[in-house]
């Protein structure tokens, strides 16, 4: 009978720690190709707000994006105000961002490029920053989806006057998150047609 | 005695599903936000080569990024002939694709665009298609960098007439890859200053 039990006990531990529960909706311990493949677009959301720890979690991701020349060109905008969110939703007309409950904006900093025209490795910056976000998001539970900003000047130019930000800070993306209230399939987009392999 | 042997072997269980093991310098099971936190530029590889199984997961990586109005505006060049590998880094000046083994191109499709010039939105789906990739990489022990090159028009030109393109393929970015020849600590590039919360 005590075997039984030892043996019980062994497996719900190694069930505990095989990373493959969800507690909380949370299976932060699914594989990072895991992660990748089931990132869809959540557009839908519910009213539960996002923990103050989960939300570190999506700006530590963010920032821990490559850079080139290691410049960091970038600034973050947590937004948890409603008003504001709503606000920004309708200004830049995406009703995810008006139904989300947390709402990223991805800036680049102009300060902090080489300050031309033509110097547009910010926006790449800003990109990998924003995937990370979304995979972080995935990876804890959460849903989000990628508002395109950036070039569109009259998306940008209303997001900078409704969050009240400073010239030198272009919103590239919005990324909408909150806890999903809808559940689609991840697309499955691998094709050969879109490789090209030279062996 | 036998309990002692259960206790041992449910321990070996509870560590072989932990997702903590790696094995063959492979940590596929690293939790998504790990991977994001300990990813770093890799510029040096060993000459092994990497096994078309984590190509191909490096490439499904790749094409499970989202894309604006799910156009998936992009093709891959996986390039692992070691010839063609030298050349395109002699010819973009780019050392760390000249040692690696596995050179993947991040190409925008602009016969996938609306084919404007102002349309830039295929840039942003290809730069979630980098990260994704370089994350990919880190996921499966491998080491990888990312080499700049759409918006410089010498480099994409170079890179386009070296792999013989055509020319609505534009290479956005160029990702050096391979089995990792220096162990370099991740940068922790958190900081407050960057980040804005609105509450």
């Amino acid at each position: 009978m005590s075997r039984f039990l030892t043996i019980l006990l062994c497996a719900m531990l190694s069930f505990e720690m095989s990373g493959c529960r969800e507690k909380d909706n949370q299976p932060s311990n699914a594989s990072c190709l895991e992660v990748i493949k089931n990132r869809t677009s959540i557009r839908q959301y519910t009213d539960q707000p996002v923990e103050k720890e989960k939300i570190d979690n999506l700006l530590r991701a963010g920032l821990a994006a490559p850079s080139a020349m290691n410049k960091q060109p970038w600034k973050l905008v947590a937004l948890t105000n409603k008003a504001k969110i709503n606000e920004l939703g309708e200004a830049t007309g995406k009703p995810p961002i008006s139904k989300s409950t947390l709402t990223i904006i991805v800036c680049g900093d102009l300060t902090k490029t080489d300050g031309t025209s033509e110097d547009l490795w910010w926006t790449e910056d800003c990109g990998a920053v924003t995937e990370n976000i979304l995979l972080a998001a995935t990876a804890q539970g959460l849903g989000a989806v990628w508002c395109g900003t950036w070039p569109s000047a009259e998306r940008f130019n209303k997001a900078r006057e409704v969050l009240r930000l400073p010239e030198n800070l272009v919103p590239y993306s919005m990324i909408a998150i909150g806890y999903p209230n809808e559940n689609p399939t991840p697309k499955d987009k691998f094709t050969e047609d879109n490789i090209i392999r030279i062996e």
